[in-house]
């Protein structure tokens, strides 16, 4: 696999920037904007994850030997815009709101500024992955709020297809998961990896009994065991009388579960194994979880809904101009019209607008023209939701891998703290704040 | 980003290598079976697609310096597993459906037969490839069949994470699309690429005039102009007015298609643009393209529901042992036992059953042993489904690649022939042809 980006692009943004060059408006200064007309699915509030892996796929948005080839040979766009590409390395500034922040319909997620021939590019990497981290960080947090305490690990690589299982994985740590069945994830991430044993490892054996006693010999009874192969209540016997009281734990993932769980604890107590804990993995989403908080529930491992979002697998950002300068270098707010894709025009500033610590509104300052929005003057009461992740097309680093990482998810479990509790519910709803719109002076 | 596919994988199949390993169950001859216990969503037929990319990914599944280290590091295996996977090269045979092949609940999909240690470590990059392409040629041939003899076209990639986009283009085309928006798509698989200008175009010039002509300048009269940025109506006229009545199309990207459409037919055909083709490219779906069935519209672009398989962004398929031998040699059929996963032990041949041409059963030849299934034999009347990927670790090349995904689309426009009329039909229902056990002689 190649490690250039640049072909991560739909076409028209070349033959967009081909024409532009054609016509002189490639350089002129412009504002795009990734952000959401809606959230999904009647939720509550949207998480902004990705970020930290579009800077450095941005780093590789370069296009070499193979991807000018390509485009040439394809007649995708002319020989001047190969030369143009041939240098192609983003110069612009990227701001926006920090990974692992809550968003809501209209938040300026993303600001991206440059010439148009620098921004009109990155419209589609920078959707891929921002929708996508997003949704999946969305549903991932819902879960963790109904988990409450429970651990809580995500083991739905093999229901997304196999590098988006990476990015997923690091979603969900971002929205409060604890661990990954996914050992890339662990790599590139930083993220703790789990896992002993499928229905395989029982089923190459020629007993149960014999897959319980091999693996506590290669794995310690610190172990898990999975005991729903044939029957649960004999898997959980064999499982004790293998390992001792002291096993650590089982695994369930078949049936009912909220009867099952207490059965099981119910048979664990009885053998005087009060201390294994009841891992549960059979098709949960936000709402089976929710459904299991009163059972002997001591972990969940959710696969399917968190890397699919729960039934909403991908965020509905857009990516926007508007804002940008005319022939004469005056600043003009640009936006499409048609009524049901309506967006604000201009660049924005944005705050959370807080009361005694709970959010009350996603205030977003609208300016047309191009001069520095004073956060604090703007606005004293909120708390700025923009960062700067590109500088003069300096990306910075601390925004990226483990690192980054770890810090996304801290905001996020930190900056969830401020929502009303009315945002903490599942049911459909409206987003959990009003997004106003203000005026800059 | 590396290279090796080694680490796409869940931990908890090299802590099973490892202590199968230790215990000596490690090179017991197993067969594990891909396949799917049901159809997502009522739909009537599923679209195998992934198999290509997985036989490139497998060559590169090899453990190298890195992700040893990680493995040491983590301590997710012992020292002599880390020794083994320092050698492993899957060995193995892959049998399975061609890609492109139509499957229905119970189709032995993919069949992986090596050691326990060789097999089991590939679970989740199969799963991963098989789930997400299958789900979404899924839903690409059923928009394929709605839009019948129209172009359509697949342009969601800022709806898919950035590497996925470029698998769902290609699960697309396999399942009939005939272009892509996605650049790499087109590099990487030989997929048609298409795709002229967003909304943000004409948002860059001081009018929609201006922005029509220089594309025209710069794509020729032949380019489809995008007429919904501001009013329709003036769109349209502007449209013709710039580029004359030889413009190649208009594409319209919001409102109520179906009168929209008319309407724009109606506007076009006055101007005398009586050739001027008319794309759509607002949330498209099946259900939305067979809607406009009626309409004079000329070509379809669908983003979002292609590449997140319209409601179902996974395929449920999953990967069992399902024969293995025991400690003396011989062959033993295995399965899970619990009511609601339950699946079919032994080796298995599939064979799709015609009558005048038409499908009439999914049969599958069931056997506990080992024995090659002669497939002619066991079933004179049915067309064999299986074919070899990989013999004695050795990967057919022919499968891969861009001649592997031409193939796969001739492959499933031609069996797609075979199925009965109402497997076409988009409502819920029931798998088209039945899936008929027969046990081996």
């Amino acid at each position: 696999m190649t490690t250039s980006t640049a072909l991560l692009t739909d076409r028209y943004e070349l033959t967009m920037l081909a024409a532009s060059l054609r016509d002189g408006t490639a350089f002129r200064p412009s504002v795009f904007e990734l952000f959401s007309r809606r959230l999904s699915g009647g939720r509550r509030f949207g998480v902004v994850a990705g970020t930290g892996r579009l800077l450095s796929l941005l780093r590789d948005f370069r296009f070499g030997d193979d991807e000018l080839r390509f485009l040439r040979d394809q007649n995708v766009v002319d020989a001047s815009s190969i030369a143009h590409l041939e240098d192609y390395r983003f110069s612009g500034t990227i701001r926006g709101y920090r990974e692992g922040e809550l968003y809501f319909p209209g938040s300026p997620i993303l600001t991206v500024e440059g010439t148009f021939a620098d921004a009109v590019v990155l419209e589609t990497l920078a959707l891929s992955v921002l929708n996508h981290d997003s949704a999946v960080a969305t549903a991932a947090s819902r879960m963790s709020i109904a988990a409450g305490e429970r651990p809580l690990a995500e083991m739905g690589s093999r229901r997304a297809a196999e590098r988006s299982a990476v990015a997923a994985a690091r979603a969900a740590y971002i929205a409060g998961f604890g661990a990954t069945s996914n050992l890339e994830a662990g790599r590139s991430w930083g993220i703790p990896t789990m896992g002993t044993a499928a229905h395989s490892w029982t089923l190459l054996h020629d007993s149960e009994e014999e897959a319980f006693r091999s693996q506590v010999e290669s794995m310690g009874t610190g172990t898990t065991l999975l005991v729903d192969t044939y029957d649960i209540r004999t898997g959980v016997e064999t499982a004790i009388r293998v390992a001792g009281t002291e096993l650590g734990g089982v695994r369930i993932d078949s049936g009912d579960l909220p009867i099952v769980a207490g059965d099981v604890r119910a048979q664990l107590d009885e053998l005087g194994a009060t201390s294994t804990r009841i891992t549960v993995t059979s098709d949960l989403d936000e709402y089976a979880i929710a459904a299991l908080a009163a059972s002997p529930v001591d972990a969940y491992g959710v696969g399917t809904s968190v890397v699919t979002g729960s039934g909403y697998p991908t965020a509905s950002m857009v990516y926007k101009l508007v804002a940008r300068q005319d022939a004469t270098g005056s600043w003009i707010g640009v936006a499409k019209a048609s009524a049901d894709k309506a967006s604000h025009s201009g660049r924005k500033a944005a705050f959370r607008t807080l009361v005694d610590g709970v959010a009350t509104a996603e205030t977003v300052v609208v300016s047309d023209g191009f001069e520095e929005l004073d956060t604090a003057a703007e606005h004293p009461d909120g708390r700025p939701l923009q960062v700067t992740f590109v500088e003069a097309g300096d990306i910075d680093a601390s925004y990226e891998g483990v690192e980054g990482t770890a810090a996304a998810r801290a905001h996020h479990l930190r900056v969830r703290e401020e929502l009303p509790v009315r945002a903490l519910a599942l049911s459909k709803s409206d987003p959990a704040i009003p997004t106003v719109y203000v005026e800059a002076d």
